[in-house]
């Protein structure tokens, strides 16, 4: 069985331990509820380093008074089996006090890039998730961390971030893994039932007729998000929350499309807010 | 001469090859106009660690847009020499375009201890400095880094800011130095005219009398406060910014004293403003 820690002390020690035989290190920080996607990033992580470590924090900083925080999905013992099938070494999966003890009171703030589409929708949830990956960062010390294009805000916030605060780890992004149906695997797919499953591959379809549009020549992001936003709507257990084309560095909106664009989408389907996304033009 | 590096590749590059060597390293960090208070650090960090980097940055993110950034004393021709003496093996002296790039965007904020004393005096100051400290914290990535307990707020929020993001680096503190006549050495000082700086030495006159009281067996920390603002009002060049009594950790007001305290004060004379503390029952 794979080796599991707690506490940040346990953590070092191990990745100290490999320090000392010269060996690299992998981080891929995950919530648990690990699919395919989170097993990609542990596959390439492993194939890029010595040693693969994983966190399981479901971090209740990036979590809003309003949102999942309890009733997000849990299986530690099914997500063990995943991350050793995928090659990881270590698992880190600290409890909350662990993480925030009782006097905790630091909060890592990055403006500009955290504000727009999910940062807006979701008003603290990407200081939460600088606050943790920064706190994850500097305890693990990896090499390389790697992150989903899944998350494609996130990942921008989490770049800005490690730039900023010189933390010394490189970030490395994976494609998004979808299912057969076309649907970005996420651990929120859990909440969906057959039919809201269903109706949740509008995301994909809208997005895939999107990017049909820009390989076609066009270059009005108004344009192709309207398009976008009208497949969407056609499905009448699909609320958008929002369908914005941006820059992929700086989630700042785009008018004419020139250089490499973002193009993402959250969408309720019934409860479930979705995300999903694609790069053009990188 | 000293080594001097200006980059943060340079100075990860120069740790690194300690590291690979086994030797173990001590950080200070200054705003440089380097006196005998730093240099004490600079010793104490030598004392205890194979390599002693100091950094030399006035950190532009610290200070208020009406406070003295542009005109704060700087020499570094002297600092090197200081730094010499008192056995550091680098400076590390960035340009703010390193610290700072274009797109920089990320702020360490620490509630709590950040917000009384000088924090409310002065709005942002000590994001600045948990912003800056946390990176040259993970540039340098230190064994031990060296603090004065002049700056007793600074200390706290250090240790706060440190410890929430898990940093691997533990703080020291060091005493206060003293001028022969008393005054708590200070770049700052450098601002004072002759009789400024016969002014400026109520500030340890008055706390030194309000150490005598605690030593005498005085607990209500008012009555205590008090006598300390009697006695520097007393001088017409002194405006009293804050005199407090409060807990060393969480710079909390006490009002009667059981434990440790930090009693402090932030006085300006003339248009320089200065800070002292001492230490109570540690």
């Amino acid at each position: 069985m794979i080796k599991t820690v707690k506490t940040v002390k346990q953590l070092r020690a191990a990745v100290a331990a490999w320090r000392k035989r010269g060996l690299s290190v992998g981080f891929v920080p995950t919530m648990g509820f690990l699919h395919a996607g989170h097993q990609s990033l542990i596959k390439k992580a492993a194939a890029q380093n010595d040693r693969t470590v994983v966190s399981i924090f479901v971090n209740p900083m990036q979590f809003g008074p309003k949102e999942d925080l309890a009733k997000y999905p849990r299986d530690l013992a099914a997500d063990k089996k995943a991350c050793a099938a995928a090659g990881a070494h270590l698992i880190f999966c600290p409890e909350a006090g662990e993480m925030y003890p009782p006097a905790f009171a630091a909060r890592v703030e990055i403006s500009g890039v955290s504000e727009g589409l999910c940062g807006a929708s979701r008003p603290g949830h990407f200081t939460g998730v600088a606050t943790v990956v920064a706190k994850l960062f500097n305890i693990v010390q990896a090499d390389r961390a790697y992150f989903g294009q899944k998350d494609a805000q996130q990942l921008a916030v989490i770049r800005r971030m490690a730039a900023d605060l010189n933390i010394n780890t490189r970030i490395i992004s994976c494609p998004i893994v979808r299912g057969s149906d076309g649907l970005a695997l996420s651990s929120r797919n859990a909440y969906l039932n057959a039919r809201e499953r269903q109706a949740a591959l509008c995301i994909s379809r809208a997005l895939a007729a999107g990017r049909k549009m820009l390989e076609g020549g066009a270059r009005s992001a108004l344009k192709v998000e309207a398009a976008v936003r009208a497949t969407i709507n056609k499905e009448p257990l699909a609320k958008i929350d929002y369908v914005k084309i941006v820059d992929p560095q700086t989630m700042r909106p785009v008018r004419q499309i020139n250089g490499a664009v973002l193009c993402a989408a959250a969408v309720f389907i019934g409860k479930t807010r979705l995300i999903d996304n694609f790069i053009f033009g990188a």
